[in-house]
């Protein structure tokens, strides 16, 4: 335990491959229990704040971390190698996500006010009954390797289990130590400013920290980005409590998309660079990157490959996030392309320095025979395009697809093309049409979730209703008035959009 | 297996222990294979009526079920020996819910329509993004012992299952195979008339079944209404599936009441005389049957409990569901009063005949002494007692409670109790004030559900919401218009709220 309880985490520069500074220690089982203990120690202050309270809030956190861009970009850019143009966008993206939560806390209409009084019901007389969302209690939120901020401690899931009024316990990714803390430590000093607990946001270090996190009695719920056997592992610990708590994974996903011959003969060259531009974006460290694209046999879909091959010559070498990704994709890239029928359609040339320095890839194969490793996906900038001969042949692909986060079809001008986009419907959680699946804009209508193994069917981890994540209904009869919390009061401070006797009444 | 082939599955006669005549034989895994096959088949024909259709095909269930009122009675009285009061009563209740959910099919709310347009945002551009719930699959639902009715064959789960779009697999309760076999070729030739496939409700019987079923990887959801242990057992087998689903449990409910020191000088008389009505409801066979009652210690709680003692001294000896519950309540009880501390305050005089009679039972245990076992589930007409002499004892007890269905609290005139309301809130889905918990209404602002061992938290199965656990979102990404579904269309055939640009718009 001595040694566990001193062992430092540090990140590693993609760039050289050698050591960063540690950023931080390991957390200890007793610390591990200090912090959730603190978590739900603070949720009563956070739910007392209410919804206009925590919208203050959220709008305070965003900008303690806009006014630190400088030194949050250097620390993520140092450990993850993304670059500071990509770094800005995705604070710019974090700082925007809690403001936009701010402004579903604004309308209400998340915790679905619902209110039946009592009266005659065919079934008998029926009593006051009002129906809310609350907060579910304190959160796990574990931080993902491609994202530092938008998906780690200050990232969406964390923003949303705050706006629903849940504490959150963050595990760190190993990969950004440094980021998480510095970031940590902002917004717990923008928390205290507010007069919440410290408790409120928490920081944990260490896989052992993360698996007892997640079996710790006093979490509610967990919210994990990262791969498939990973959320295994999580899923299989929780399996083992008393009490199972949901579990939103969001773990691998294909991305598959598909050109149609329509499509292919009236844009090829469009498609295929704008592809390579999707595959190679992050440095294809998207969990929304196209993974395997299916592209028509004969001269129009060899104009698509061939715009893509040309695209993907300009593309630069990457390094990166860690080492177990680096090692993943060079074994996973060399692994497929020993299957027989596989051939390397274009590689970009790999650097020979150290660091986590990888090619970006483009592979081809025949969909009449294609093999299980075609449907795999590979983290990095590399993709498998499928070259199908008829149409049987592309719906016998699109049969085999796993679910995926999105699916994507480019189409030609009218082109009808019902059964295929109801088939890729089934396997995902969104279509993508005549453009490209990576870019997941934060709105009300977004979906970022598809059937397993993209993540658990049916919630979000994007948009405006990831907060429904965190948040059980809770209902009051025969309430006495002053008992009512306000937005099932009867003349409610803050007004939000509620159902009255079955109808749906918007303020205003 | 050819023993397993044909063994048949009779129900018991409760008022005489009886073996029933064989109402269906066990399903065979083939048998299983082959109904899953056929509700997965039937999932298009079914999505495809789209809310108006399926509104029409579930007033069309609820005229059939209605007009065969005195068959179902009958049948379901045989098996379960409720009576044909309370039968009567469950099936107007199960046609009730079927006509409710066709309602709120109309309404269109439960698909949570939302719309972006295509446009600039502090992030940059955005495409035009569309997002809606669609039909998560076929889904299994497990009959419930005390429902034959509302709860089983044509239940809530069915019903809600079916509204948003999904074939049924119900594996029958083994109390009541002819009641399930009985409703099910009335609703099989509803659906035939009009115009599905019969896989768009199956029915299987027999345990080896219900596990198949819960393992085949076409079911995408699982309702269930039974045990803890029954639960657990069946989420274990989840647990081992590639993909692994939803499971909505309704497990165990110890359903707390706190008589406050005002209420019971206010009324005794009328509390303790409403308390056994409500334990003593379908033979205390509720899963909202208040199994522990908080009263305090002193003259005014001394008579709360002697008008309990009263009231149950005309509480009629009843019949149990099945042999099961029968020895589980006998043996419960029996254990309970073995208990040191624990004292009988009054007890029903039990048959000497046959069957599964039991004696209505309440006890009564010092609050500052409690056992582990005052806070166990009895399923039957048995309560628990409490006499607390402080504050501190009644929240001692109120912080050892289950989560629960439903907590209840009666006040005096007036009184202010946030504290204990709040801490009741945390362990309960439905709050009760001045009322019983049994008795579970059906419309917009029900909620039927709370934490573990309740349920899973973050969903009812009875009210509208139900509809919740059978949807995923789905969304759209710059489609053209005619592959958008009605309801997100731009001018839908069938209007309903829809939220556009993040403002919520209501028809009309």
């Amino acid at each position: 335990m001595t040694t566990r309880e001193s062992r430092p985490v540090a990140g590693t520069d993609p760039r050289t491959g050698s050591p960063l500074a540690p950023g931080a220690v390991e957390t200890t089982p007793d610390g591990l229990d200090e912090i959730v203990a603190a978590a739900a120690d603070a949720a009563p202050a956070l739910e007392a704040l209410g919804r206009a309270g925590r919208a203050r809030l959220l709008r305070a956190l965003a900008r303690a971390l806009d006014r630190a861009r400088e030194e949050i970009v250097a620390a993520a850019d140092a450990e993850t190698a993304l670059g500071p143009a990509r770094l800005g966008g995705e604070l710019t993206r974090t700082v925007y996500q809690l403001e936009f939560f701010a402004g579903v806390l604004d309308d209400g209409g998340y915790v679905e006010a619902t209110i039946d009084l009592a009266g005659e019901t065919p079934m008998g007389p029926r009593p006051d009954l009002r129906r809310m969302l609350v907060p579910i209690g304190p959160v796990a939120v574990f931080g993902a390797s491609n994202f530092p901020l938008a998906f780690s401690v200050p990232g969406g899931d964390t923003a949303s289990a705050l706006a629903a009024g849940n504490p959150v316990v963050v595990k760190a990714h190993g990969s950004h130590p440094g980021t998480s803390r510095l970031v940590h430590e902002l917004l717990q000093k923008a928390l205290t400013a507010a007069g919440l607990p410290a408790g409120t946001l928490g920081l944990v270090f260490g896989r052992t920290a993360g698996e007892r996190l997640v079996a710790h009695p006093a979490i509610k719920a967990v919210g994990f980005t990262g791969s498939l056997s990973g959320g295994r592992a999580l899923l299989d610990i929780i399996g083992t409590r008393p009490e199972p708590i949901p579990f939103y994974g969001e773990l691998s996903s294909l991305n598959a998309l598909v050109v149609t011959a329509a499509a292919a003969r009236e844009r090829p060259g469009e498609i295929g660079t704008g592809l390579i531009g999707s595959v190679t974006a992050s440095s294809g460290q998207l969990c929304t990157k196209p993974g395997l694209v299916l592209v028509p046999a004969g001269a129009d879909g060899d104009a698509v490959v061939e715009a893509a091959r040309s695209a993907l010559g300009d593309a630069p070498v990457i390094p990166l996030l860690n080492q177990r990704i680096h090692q993943s994709y060079l074994d996973g890239t060399a692994r497929l392309t020993g299957v027989p029928g596989v051939s390397t359609v274009a590689r970009g040339v790999p650097s020979a320095g150290g660091g986590f320095w990888v090619a970006p890839w483009l592979a081809s194969v025949d969909a009449a025979d294609m093999p299980d490793e075609a449907f795999a996906e590979y983290f990095g900038p590399a993709a498998v395009v499928a070259r199908y001969s008829t149409q049987a042949e592309l719906r016998a692909v699109v049969d085999r697809l796993p679910a995926s986060l999105t699916a994507t079809v480019h189409l030609g001008a009218d082109e009808k093309a019902d059964e295929l986009v109801a088939a890729l419907g089934r396997r995902a959680g969104r279509l993508v049409f005549n453009g490209y699946p990576t870019g997941v804009s934060v709105g009300w209508a977004q979906h970022h979730g598809g059937p397993w193994p993209s993540t658990n069917s049916l919630h979000t981890s994007v948009g405006a209703t990831a907060i429904r994540r965190f948040l059980r209904p809770l209902a009051w009869q025969n309430a006495p008035v002053h008992l009512l919390p306000d937005e099932l009061s009867d003349e409610p401070v803050c007004p939000l959009p509620r159902r009255v006797n079955g109808e749906l009444r918007v303020p205003r």
